[in-house]
């Protein structure tokens, strides 16, 4: 019998595995991509570059380097057949478990229609084959689901857009404005991973049972999808709508404080000071501007103050979901696609999180502790 | 920051979660669902009392009881169309990457099709009816998907037959022998369940994070197709294949344990004594009789002794897998079924975890440690 070591309650800060990929330190609003701060890449790179540096280990070292793997990802985005036939089906079941069921869906029958084998029983090459060929997809799936939903055929990708701008371009059948492609690139960047989180783990779970590419994403796919992993840029739309004007600003938030309501779009599990990614986005509204950014703006100034006053001591800033909804809103995407949106950003990190756990080969598996009446007692007849 | 806890790897040992669905006791070779002797449930119990007692926590105290509930599970038999008519596609998507992939797809398709919400967002009944479509499903969608795939088509499923005889019955598309409706049962029951495995904590990772029922499925049915997850009930009779005839079965234990190599079927990382189920199984597959199940009781006394004789003082028995084939083999299931068969019990399990772990309100979320280079270093231009 080994000793149970005594642990908090879901594991909380109980150290799992090692890794390479990145971290977030909360003190001090930073988070990064192996040695990179993920703001200065999402600032200065493209998204294929991060991509390349997620699942390389390095960021390419040369153009031509850079060029080739855009390139083999961008032959990628085509679906197969198989995957491609099914979309309609799997759009029409999605109305009720929404967008993120029907991309576990497919993503499943894509790994299954491209072959994928057991990590465990391929070579990091092929891994990684598979993991492009995912990740790839990923964006067609999402806006061919989104177009079939509205009644619309999917718009099949082009290989000479970039990945950000190509996505916009699936999504809406033209192509987007350089600074829109440029706004959902940085932000796709500054989405790609955000430390140990609960999809994440679960990549990892199923990856430490030599499970193929596919098992892995599809199972952090149903992770993101739970309430309690967080991350609906949405909401936070959707309480500047519920306020709707400026003069109505102070009245709403203190209703919402003093009734003790969370207030969405504010404050994280994590940070400590300003999120870093909404310091990235809040710029990157301004720099488009309009009466939505004035008005999340006053709604941030507001929420502060009075929440200074109310709760003094308190610190709650925006988090992410507060100004990508607003970036997001401002480039076109439409707020069913927000948390796809997200979905397609972060199955780099869970890809590369699974690559690098296939590397070890001890599986993650925790015990039960039986609290049920003591057995065994005599099974009843029927 | 809190303090971390050392714990081994791969969480071994580390208690996650309190439950009340049973447990293995390794030294003694007993295990149990509940309070009751899993193998004993086997032995004098249908399998849909046993799924009764694992998601309602008793047996069914009355016959009405019982036969309502089989009732309503046989009615849940019938795919929604959405996921008859996508089954030809998966099924022509699944050549390599098995059949545990289309269960996965299938799976997840049902989820949507039928409108599964959130766990945490729905209450207990409703979580109950979920699971119970699910699993009632997944024979269905297991022999359909074997059957197209040897060009035939899907036999609908009888309501009027019970669980384990109305599998038989889809698979082959005749009525089976009552006899080998019994022991499939048997075999069913005995696999409901087993401890803490990886795909039971997979399952309980995504239910903790809300996700709805079948993205908590489809995570665990991927941990499952993980090579170390333990369990192919194939390989064990392929062994037996290998040997070929009884006088062949000694020079080529001898070769296997000299060369230090396993031998399927054998041994097992918890039992330190015979195997519950195997007793089991070797005493359904004697009560058949016939040249497979002398040839398998030769081989099992076999290995016994020579590895008494090279290995002393090392005890090794079969596992659940030997006597398990041999007992599917004579029940007329294609080694191509074995491992769906077990997932089609196993799926009761995840269930009940399932409805377990919602009642809970903690995300299961454990940390990583960084290790890479340290950051920030600038980004390189590109």
């Amino acid at each position: 019998m080994t000793t149970t070591p005594a642990v908090p309650r879901g594991l909380a800060g109980v150290v799992v595995t090692d890794t390479a990929l990145g971290d977030v330190r909360g003190r001090e609003g930073f988070y990064h991509y192996r040695q990179y701060s993920a703001i200065e890449l999402a600032q200065t790179r493209g998204f294929e570059d991060v991509w390349y540096l997620m699942v390389h280990g390095e960021l390419p070292d040369r153009a031509a380097a850079a060029a080739d793997f855009a390139a083999r990802t961008a032959a990628l985005r085509t679906l197969p057949a198989e995957v491609r036939e099914a979309l309609p089906a799997i759009a029409r079941a999605g109305a009720v478990s929404g967008p993120l069921a029907g991309l576990r869906t497919a993503l499943s029958l894509l790994g299954a229609s491209a072959g994928f084998r057991p990590v465990y029983d391929i070579g990091a090459e092929q891994r990684r084959e598979d993991a492009l060929a995912a990740c790839a997809a990923v964006p067609t799936i999402l806006t061919a689901l989104h177009r079939l939903g509205q009644g619309l055929s999917p718009v099949e990708p082009r290989e000479d857009l970039p990945h950000a701008a190509n996505y916009l371009y699936m999504l809406t059948g033209s192509e987007p404005e350089p600074e829109h492609a440029r706004a959902v690139e940085q932000y796709l960047i500054s989405t790609v991973d955000h430390g140990f989180n609960a999809s994440t783990f679960t990549a990892r779970v199923v990856a430490s049972t030599g499970a193929d590419l596919a098992a892995c994403l599809v199972a952090a796919v149903g992770a993101l999808s739970g309430p309690l992993h967080g991350g609906a840029p949405s909401r936070a739309l959707d309480t500047l709508d519920a306020i709707g004007t400026p003069d109505r600003i102070d009245g709403w938030i203190r209703e919402q404080v003093l009734s003790g309501r969370r207030i969405m779009g504010f404050g994280h599990p994590v940070y400590r000071t300003e999120d870093p990614r909404s310091r990235m986005l809040k710029s990157l509204a301004q720099g488009f501007g309009g009466p939505l950014v004035d008005f999340a703006v006053e709604v941030e100034r507001q929420v502060e103050a009075i929440l200074a006053e109310l709760k003094p001591g308190r610190e709650l800033h925006t988090n992410v979901e507060f100004y990508a909804g607003v970036v997001m809103e401002l480039c076109g995407l439409p707020r069913a696609m927000f948390t796809p949106t997200f979905s397609a950003a972060r199955v780099i990190g869970w890809s590369a999180n699974i690559l690098e756990q296939a590397e070890d080969s001890k599986i993650i598996r925790p015990a039960a502790r039986y609290v049920g009446a003591p057995p065994p007692q005599p099974v009843p007849a029927p």
